[in-house]
């Protein structure tokens, strides 16, 4: 055949024609994965870093993931993966060991290889949040903290905030769900940890919950209720401008969007990767 | 957060980057992966057809390619596998149908999927081998054929070469391997393949055994016993310029490297995959 017909398959000469038989590999598993934003925030990290390695999205559902996470174990050119909805519970069960932050929260957001076999797991959510106050002048530390969402997501938020020096009011549509965190964070943050609804005092108002992801989500809360002047934060990313996020600025709140929590991650994925 | 951490991250704009949480995976499973050559080829035909796909290399040792597969069987944005040493003949046996010249190659490698679940096998080896041929001006049809190696590639451009019109000789160094691959197509082709070492009437002599990928290999054959103007292909890429290739060189004969059979085999892979 012609050299021109082999070469003519490269219309594309970007990263993903950089992908070799010796490319390592990070998945990133949840269902759905549409949303996943770590391959296009993680990818070019990598890049930048002349790391032979590349983050893809892979969808299992929630029955079949122990089966994944086994099969995915004996991939030697796998190194990591990073978890999402509705996983990062199951995935800290499958977890030998995970880092006092995971134990606490309950759940994992990644998790790198163990030299003897298996995986250790951590969660960034909450420090990613933590780290994007703080990157936005906010400093958590002696601050009440309303917080709404008792999941994977809130739970991992209430640690980090706690571990931060904050107070943390958490509520969650399922009580007992809220009520379940709350007991088992107490004896870390005696005295700083709380089940109730509550957001008269709040210096910060976070929406841990899924509400707004869609138009016709009701508010998690109401910003109105809150003294003006509180920062109100909410962890959804798409939309950027949640219609929380637009009561709150109307109601005198000022505001922290959802994607500094995620880009905060990087920084930490690539510590705990051992990555560059 | 300001804006410009999260873009400081992008120094790299390109494939890798265009990865994102609705990308589609395909995977090439082998053992081990480092030397496959599909990733360079397709994924930049995915960039030109607009296909928001990416094809990463999965190395799976042996004893764990039926979990392996089960699981990426449950991975939903996975759409075709292919397939690689040693998993090709395991692979046929994990499909649920396979195409009729895979069945009588008896491996494949390439796996897509049914409608039912489950999946479909293909072998394109033998096809992409003969399509090189062609390309190169070698018409196979009534020709005589040497091929040495009767595993995975051998048998499947046995298979080729003979529904493409010619007479096949098959020899192993494992003498029972080639006779049982002889016995089995031999019904299919009646008096056109037998199982024995002999090179001095041949038009075209191939090597599709391991021979030649180290340096310190031995001729799978010596070219010195053929007629001049005799063709030599080999089917090893790396080094595209085989000792039994040299040999042949200078001792008078044409030559055929081993990248045309996966080159050609792009446009099957397509096709098979539905792409663009």
């Amino acid at each position: 055949m012609e050299p021109s017909r082999v070469q003519g398959t490269g219309a594309d000469t970007g990263a993903a024609a950089r992908i070799t038989g010796t490319t390592r590999l990070y998945a990133v598993l949840g269902d759905p994965v549409a949303q996943v934003r770590a391959p296009a925030l993680l990818n070019p990290v990598f890049a930048r870093l002349g790391e032979d390695a590349v983050l893809v999205p892979v969808e299992v559902p929630a029955d079949g993931l122990a089966d994944a996470v086994r099969a995915l174990t004996a991939v030697r050119n796998l190194d990591g993966l990073l978890v999402t909805v509705p996983h990062k519970a199951a995935c800290r069960d499958l977890a030998e060991s995970v880092t006092p932050a995971a134990a606490l929260s309950g759940s994992v957001n990644a998790l790198r290889r163990l030299p003897g076999g298996g995986w250790e797991g951590a969660n960034f959510d909450g420090e990613g949040f933590v780290r994007g106050l703080r990157a936005a002048g906010r400093e958590p530390r002696g601050t009440t903290v309303c917080l709404a969402g008792a999941g994977g997501a809130g739970s991992a938020i209430a640690v980090a905030l706690l571990r931060a020096g904050a107070r943390v009011t958490v509520w969650d549509a399922d009580a007992a769900r809220a009520a379940r965190l709350a007991d088992r964070l107490a004896p870390h943050f005696p005295d700083r940890v709380t089940a109730a609804r509550g957001h008269r005092d709040a210096d910060l108002a976070v929406n841990a919950t899924p509400a707004g992801l869609r138009a016709e989500d009701p508010l998690p809360f109401d910003p109105a209720a809150l003294r003006p002047g509180t920062l109100v934060a909410d962890i959804i990313m798409k939309p950027r401008e949640t219609a929380l996020l637009r009561a709150a600025r109307a109601a005198g709140c000022a505001i922290q969007y959802g994607e500094p929590m995620l880009a905060e991650q990087i920084a930490l994925y690539q510590e705990f990767f051992r990555l560059g």
